[in-house]
């Protein structure tokens, strides 16, 4: 749930109030820190604070999902469904770019991934339809896929999810598995140390 | 000192490892923090990430040092400045913009202030040239002030930029007092809570 955000009073001005109101409203900024950081974007070299919001604009120019498998990139495909060294016939199953990220700083997943860019959460509003199953269905089907790894989130929504899908590809001849829980139920992947996360891809088993 | 700036290496490419460079040479943000900043900006509504940089773009094109006391400002003249019913005669002394803000949010100081840009540190091969010291001693010359509060850090550079001031002001017919010692030596004014630097102010002591 975004932060509320407060209606702009700041002693320099409203734009400074504006500043400091968007910067409260990113995750794990608090008003006191949102306070330094906007009179650090005040204090710097105006083409530091220039070249700051140009990183913002660029990025969002640039970065676009990858057609093949929903990863973020700034190019055509991104890095990973180019790399001619990954195992093709593997994908592992992830609800953001950000779990991607997580799992391949562990450095022992050979495979290809596929982002959901969500889960299922009916209190939220979130449907298989706004997941990318569509394109998932049809790349297990005509890519020769033989082994789907889950890895949703460890918890309700997270597990649902997964099974959900695996009634979606159990027409298939795909191997199901899932990650080995040696991450805790009730946890958030994204905050998952190195260690737990390797184990967890070690130990994967069937779904 | 600025925290040394990473190479770009981002698995997104090279605009994202820029921008999660330019988020973790921010004040207090290390590099998992950036990482999570960078995630977010591009997770939000794209309209909500240009805000943001717009919203920098507009703070550097608005703000600027109020002519009379340079406090930070969008206007001709500062808030404070402009306020009537402040006490003309006294003028208390800061390093810093957010120096004021903190003894400003006391809301127990009557009078103006005079933003000095920093303070004497020739380590930092900041000289007494680098300040706004011509400003100050003509404002106390030609306004008839009455009484100058030292507000500089409780520091060793802190404590002489108020020496240097106090000999600058001396042919002067100006009271100077500095705030009393309620704030521990050695610590940062920008940090001490609103109860001490209150205390600070009502036993403002003649120096």
């Amino acid at each position: 749930m975004p932060k509320p955000v407060e209606p702009a009073h700041h002693p320099y001005g409203p734009k400074v109030g504006a500043l400091v109101e968007r910067l409260a409203s990113l995750p794990g900024i608090g008003g006191k820190t949102a306070e330094r950081l906007a009179q650090h974007l005040l204090d710097c070299p105006k083409t530091e604070a220039l070249a700051f919001a140009r990183a913002i604009t660029d990025v969002r120019a640039a970065v676009h999902p990858c057609p093949e498998c929903f990863n973020l990139t700034e190019n055509d495909l991104c890095d990973i469904c180019r790399d001619p060294r990954r195992e093709k016939h593997l994908v592992c199953i992830v609800e953001q770019p950000r779990d991607l990220l997580s799992l391949e700083a562990t450095g022992i997943f050979p495979g290809l991934y596929h982002v959901l860019g969500g889960r299922i959460s009916p209190l939220n509003g979130v449907g298989p339809d706004d997941l990318n199953l569509d394109a998932l269905v049809k790349r297990v089907r005509d890519r020769g896929i033989q082994e789907v790894v889950m890895a949703t989130n460890p918890n309700l929504e997270g597990d649902g999810t997964a099974l959900y899908i695996t009634n979606l590809l159990a027409e298939q001849p795909v191997k199901i598995t899932r990650l080995a829980r040696g991450i805790a139920t009730g946890s958030v992947l994204e905050f998952a140390n190195r260690e737990m996360l390797a184990d967890a891809l070690r130990g994967r088993q069937a779904f």
